[in-house]
């Protein structure tokens, strides 16, 4: 942390910085500066420190504080180099092997279920999503069918094999859902639900942990940092989209972000193409992209008839669609050095 | 509802939009254009069926589907054009005379919140604010008090009579927070926690509910009509800042929301300028642009010694400084036909 | 500047920095870090050698360059602190008097804008502006009268007194304008076009510079600093809305930008409320904002038949509407210890 | 085009707005709606016309216009179908066989443009970029070597048998340019410096444009527009990254806009990662994004000594690095079916 004085500063506001720093358990260094006063804060700045941050910010005489390291401990990979890997049913995210996680938006009917969870599982997936629980911006809009909607993602689980990735909005119902899901998704929505990371955190099962669209990629690893505190490390962090002023997409896809998660974190990271364009006539590129740019997955929504959803059909591949961007997946993630679910 | 198709679109693709659309239980019009085939949804689209636009949107065919009016209703002056006055304890939100809401970002002690709720009162402010449970980006930082904050809280209120206003993170905390809240707040990572909004509703309890950062005003009112459906309309919204590419301040204060918001809602519209800012030197001046752009108040984080806040101390006004700015909002208020609290 | 180092760096990465930054002419000064080594910048950080913070960046071992210092000089308010008052006539752009530039967004007929600058001085303004190059993002709509434009706004200010503000698009044009304007505007979209600033710089005359709205406040510095560099130091910054996610009005207007301007530095700061909201419904109530906020005037298009314009008309008030907002504007003004032009 | 009217619209207004529709040269359609009334605006709505929107946007009891067509003409895929495919030199850029764009961002001097050439060239590179004219934020920053650049651009020219793309900013010195350079850019900042647009447009040569970091994808096609609308229609897109809130990159790539310009419009696009990102880290993994989003080529920065470069070096790759690079890009360029060049 450094404190950058105001040009006029006076010797008193920056004895006055000085003492503050030392109360707070530093070592205060002045720099020997000659446009302005520089002070360096000494020690070891841990996360807990680091809000000091804002009080040595507010002292008469300061212009700003600069943090030197980032606020994220656990998740960082200055912490811990080696990747983490996150073991879903039988899945290892974070692998050689890209983790294909598809399926429809919502669970809607046994029927829609099971038919997209054996296409999607033909074509090449190896996990399957489903919503039982829906965030929809309108209140008008479809919300989900709750249990019933668990028990039928547990069937198509029992039938396909494939581990079952799902939301949940209320701490309320994490028990329900803990019961039936491989992994519990946290929605962009409640990305900084801090509760609901705590209480899910606390379950101990795999978290996929997608980031919202007005949060800066900080903060993302500061939300997961909240469940890591609860001692469970094992979450995937998916990247969705971002709100920009671009409008001929709903959100605007961060694919710097996947790199720079890479670099940032030792959590695997994913790309979810379908919620960042909006437009399945883009899901496919984007798709690619992702994982030319090194992503450990995608998250892509499918539906047997898009026309019928209840919820993002605009967004919804075909079968026929899925397949055919699986067998583009399996070229682009040879060419990168990673395998595709056989 | 207006469905566009593509340039080259067949005669049995605009056949099939129509048969779509007659199903729905609309009337379709096909629009004689010359370029492109347009057809018209007719009948009453209401909220329920405005969900449709997105299965027309994926037939085959069509471009895209623009959507005539807007998704909320409950929330909308073209419902309801008559502006909602809403009751907090004796203070009037909505009326001619401004709500001046002040108080610490955090209740961090018994004496700091009695002292700035003396001061925010004696200079003028209506209402208290105070946080006992916090939403805190890094969880290693402060917390909030808990159960201990709600009772500093009654104190503050019982001495100054202040109505008190403070947030609720979690479902579970709601009967501790609405048996000693006037008002609950629902913070601005919380906008889109749909289950805490809709529970949050059935309290009957006013709702001071925040925009989210990465929010769109059109999402802001279809949170409030979650609220709404809840059968509760005693809600204010607030404007605080979004994330924008501009990094010379924490948000961007969107002043433009004031009137946009006047427009097109009746639920009363207040600013926050601490957080649109998140530094205390800019406050004063962005306070007084939301009074002038025609805000039914505002709300000001006051600490009695902000480089000692253990939250925003960098964006809290100290007691004289919020004194102060209460003086010239007296004068903004007056200048555009408000009143302030005697 | 200091160099931050990333957590591993060799002892031979550090000694190879500190020798770039001794080449540079600094002296490197090692802060005794415990995490991580990081090396303060000494000596005389010019603006020519802040520019040497991205060759050290890209030394190895380095995490990244943070700045001490904004890399603006002429126009910071630390290098004078006093406010620049910019003389445009007769009018004082700075002053306690606010300057109230208005007028057609184009000239379009010598009527249109001669009953408009009528309008505008009776009703209060002290500036006209008006459009003879225009910056269409269409090719297909109006671009302006060029030469023949400028002299109907020579004539409109023989008429009645007013100063003339209008924008250059084309260096080639440069000697054209400068014989009938008063003041030359930048347009947003040509912020960055630096060639122009610097021959516009070089005219002497007053320049209204226009923030481009995918601009930091930073880069609208560093524009400015380009025009002070030519000698000319009678600029007058505009801020006319920045690009974000928010769709329901053109722009989001940067209300921040008016205190963090006025702090940053001692050039006089103005808001264009017209092109910030994009529609005339709200620049009512954000020019009172402005003012508010501590603007030193607004610039507002005004149209005799904004359903007729050939541009803009959208966001064109009335003469009526604008003389309206004039009485809100004294009012507002008198609050914040401005005045408004007799 | 469709007019949509205010709920409590009265009918003499929606007649006032059918005989605006009607004089403006178009047929007006009022559609049987229940809720409001909707105008559908007939007839051939071409570019020119479509500037009537704002007009009927102004006329009392409209709510608002929604544009059917998109505004660019020349640009748009639904008018010319084929692909086009630019011709720089040998090269055809939006063919099967991958443009790459390599070299340093300024010819600093001859020395380091003939070794970067000499190295992309080998690496595998098909055209030589590189700055004579550069518009730089600060006025302290290197301005470029002017004519002198030029020539050295000539000689790495003849040496490699590279065509050159080199950025002109001034029209004054496109004669210059226009006699050494293959290609032309039009620089990110000059996005909507449509003067220069037409200039550059008129000289008949392949032109790189740029977007600008806070413009819409339809203003970039609005922009090709003004050049196309000279005659010239050998322009080549590129994305470079916007504006956005996240700060951990320097700009957002917009990956999304590769689909969706493949989309909208007839010509090439191509990827310029090390502006898009600001950082060599994650130069790579995003040009390899590019290309499997379906980029007709990308744009690469390298310098034999980035640590030492005037400009851009924090996002310059080493030789080393490029050719490495390129290894990859050839695995992925196969994967989705391109070519490189050999």
């Amino acid at each position: 942390m450094v404190v950058i004085m105001q040009i006029g500063a006076t010797p008193e506001q920056v004895a006055q910085v000085e003492q503050a720093i030392e109360r707070a358990g530093f070592r205060a260094f002045l720099n020997p500066g000659v446009e302005r006063k520089v002070l360096a804060v000494l020690g070891v700045v841990d996360a807990q420190k680091a809000t000091y941050s804002d009080r040595f910010a507010r002292l008469p005489g300061v212009e700003r504080v600069a943090l030197i390291s980032e606020p994220y401990k656990l998740a960082s990979r200055e912490t811990r180099a080696k990747k983490t890997v996150v073991q879903v049913g039988g899945v290892q995210i974070g692998s050689d092997t890209l983790a294909i996680i598809a399926g429809p938006c919502s669970v809607e009917t046994r029927e829609q279920t099971l038919n997209t969870a054996r296409a999607v599982k033909e074509a090449g997936a190896n996990l399957l999503r489903g919503g039982a629980y829906k965030p929809r911006t309108s209140p008008y809009a479809f919300q989900g069918l709750g249990p019933k909607g668990l028990e039928i993602l547990d069937e198509a689980k029992r039938e396909t094999g494939l581990p079952v990735v799902t939301e949940v909005l209320d701490p309320h119902d994490i028990p329900a859902v803990a019961k039936h899901a491989d992994m519990i998704q946290i929605g962009a929505r409640n990305m900084q639900n801090f509760r609901l990371l705590q209480r899910v955190g606390k379950t101990g099962l795999p978290v996929l942990l997608k980031r919202g669209p007005g949060s800066r990629i900080r903060d993302l690893l500061m939300a997961a940092e909240y469940i890591m505190l609860e001692g469970n490390s094992h979450i995937v962090l998916c990247e969705r989209g971002i709100s920009t002023f671009e409008d001929s997409t709903r959100y605007t896809t961060d694919v710097n972000a996947i790199p720079v998660l890479q670099r940032m974190t030792h959590l695997p990271v994913i790309l979810d193409p379908s919620h960042s364009t909006g437009d399945w006539r883009y899901v496919g590129p984007v798709a690619l992209a992702g994982i030319a740019a090194g992503a450990d997955g995608i998250m892509v929504e499918v539906h047997p008839e898009p026309e019928q959803a209840l919820s993002d059909g605009p967004q919804s591949l075909r079968p026929n669609d899925f397949a055919q961007l699986m067998r583009q997946i399996r070229k682009v993630a040879r060419a990168v050095g990673r395998k595709v679910p056989a």
